[in-house]
């Protein structure tokens, strides 16, 4: 197997573009594909302080990395969930990444903030762990954000993130969770803007940049993400992957370019009015935010208005 | 596990309606949901004369058994593919079938007409096997139905059949294929009225059924059905559907309810003008039509007009 580009030994076969590279031409070629996202979609630019949410897998800090090489203003945030051994082996790699790479990297810890971790805090109010953590994470890295005067949020999901999640609203008709764009969120007021630079990499792709870049990430999932089902959507599509190579990218890009047929399939579009917490300010859409509500239960809401910023320091 | 209609051992268990049920409830329950989708859907009535297209599978043989059963009047129709060993073997369970339980069934031999098998044919028109076999079934069984008086075509698609399209469907952005009526679609001049009635049964159920009822069936698939994408599309519906079951059947469902929308998603819809081939008189969307062209290319188009009716004969 030779590099397509130069003739040499190829390190990577990536069969969705029915080519093979070399690490040097693979590594290109990847963010080549990240540049053309941004700029494609303006997702930021050069004066923009840009937040980077990571978790100590291969997508964050591959994104880190990408963003930081390229010359752009980023910084990390981690938020150590209270995962026994997980959450500090996590916040382990972001340190290593941190130092190495010389990026600011800034922790919160749940379990100072609330005295408990994230699976306890689901079972005390009764709710399943991953909705807990999508509350605490995107609350946490926007606040975090636009208290810090940063202008931007990027995520690293990647493209089996975003297929799966497309596939789970198609297979349950929740087709008007795809009327929305998916790799840019505008801001708001009291919210951040949101993108997804590595919207059409694969999980493959990567995983490959990391390791050949020699990043130490945390291989194993989330202990508590086992059962999701998007777990199971992005197994299915992997085997339709191996069949037919290229379908989750050309699925993607086609929910992508039709997201105006998805805004059609709604007689009765919801369109929740916005609102901002009466305890914190943030925007909600009911009276109190998630955020807070969950923090009520746990008796430490005063915390919200008083200590947010205590529980955050940097690596 | 017991039945929950009556409390004794259970012989199988649907997950996807959250039941278990024995042998005599789970076969009533089967025939119930092929009635409610006879008469919801309007399929056909004790009048109608249906031919129902055989294959010796046990999707096509329980079709048979069930409208028997009913008391509809119906006869089958097999096309024998000269696939080596395997379209033998479907042919006999066929004939096994038919004195079993008095259904008449008539044979449409593939070699004997054309004088080579579906994949010498598919070798030497260079066209894939699977499409050479649709367009001659598709165009032999509408005819022998037609000129023979039959008021509609029963097909034994199931579920997984109807699901798999789908998904593949909507993968490929292919979706103005979902806006027709997926469970019946009506005659028109030189075509027969078509139905599918167990569209709404997993494969798992028509399995159950036919083997409960001791049913001798063809259990292999098609040889050359191996690679097909279909498959591929199946086993990963199943493995959601084992995490989430009733997947499978919200989503044709909704798929059904939502054709309307697929519609809208053509910008130009190609309306493409029903023509009558000028060889043998069939609908087509050209001069000519597959079968025909197909007969042409093997030197034997003559016989299409001439002798159709000489290759077809009774078990």
């Amino acid at each position: 197997m030779k590099c397509k580009l130069c003739g040499e030994v190829a390190q990577i076969e990536l069969r969705n573009h029915n080519i093979s590279l070399c690490k040097g031409h693979f590594l290109e070629f990847i963010e080549k594909r990240v540049t053309k996202t941004i700029e494609k979609y303006s997702l930021f630019n050069i004066i923009d302080k840009i937040l980077v949410a990571v978790s100590g897998g291969k997508d964050s800090l591959a994104l880190l990395h990408i963003l930081k090489k390229m010359g752009f203003n980023v910084t990390g945030f981690y938020i150590n969930l209270g995962i026994p051994v997980y959450s500090d082996a996590s916040q382990e790699k972001c340190m290593i990444f941190s130092k190495k790479y010389d990026v600011p990297i800034y922790v919160f810890d749940l379990k100072s903030f609330f005295g408990i971790g994230v699976f306890e805090i689901s079972k005390k109010i009764r709710r399943n762990s991953c909705s807990v953590c999508g509350i605490i994470k995107r609350y946490v890295m926007n606040r975090f954000g636009l208290e810090e005067g940063y202008t931007v949020l990027a995520t690293g999901h990647n493209l089996d993130d975003e297929a799966s999640f497309a596939l789970g609203s198609v297979l349950n008709f929740d087709i008007q969770r795809l009327d929305k764009d998916r790799i840019i969120l505008p801001s708001k007021d009291k919210a951040l803007k949101k993108v997804k630079p590595l919207s059409f990499l694969t999980e493959k792709e990567v995983a490959g940049y990391t390791i050949l870049n020699g990043i130490d990430y945390i291989y194993d999932e989330c202990p508590y993400s086992k059962g999701a089902t998007s777990m199971v959507y992005k197994r299915a599509l992997n085997l339709i992957e191996e069949r037919s190579p290229g379908t989750k990218l050309r699925f993607f890009k086609k929910i992508i370019e039709n997201k105006e047929l998805f805004k059609k399939s709604q007689e009765n579009p919801l369109e929740e009015e916005n609102q901002f917490c009466i305890n914190c300010g943030y925007l909600t859409y009911r009276e109190k935010c998630n955020f807070c509500l969950i923090a009520e239960k746990l008796l430490c809401d005063n915390k919200v208005r008083c200590n947010f910023f205590d529980n955050i320091f940097q690596l």
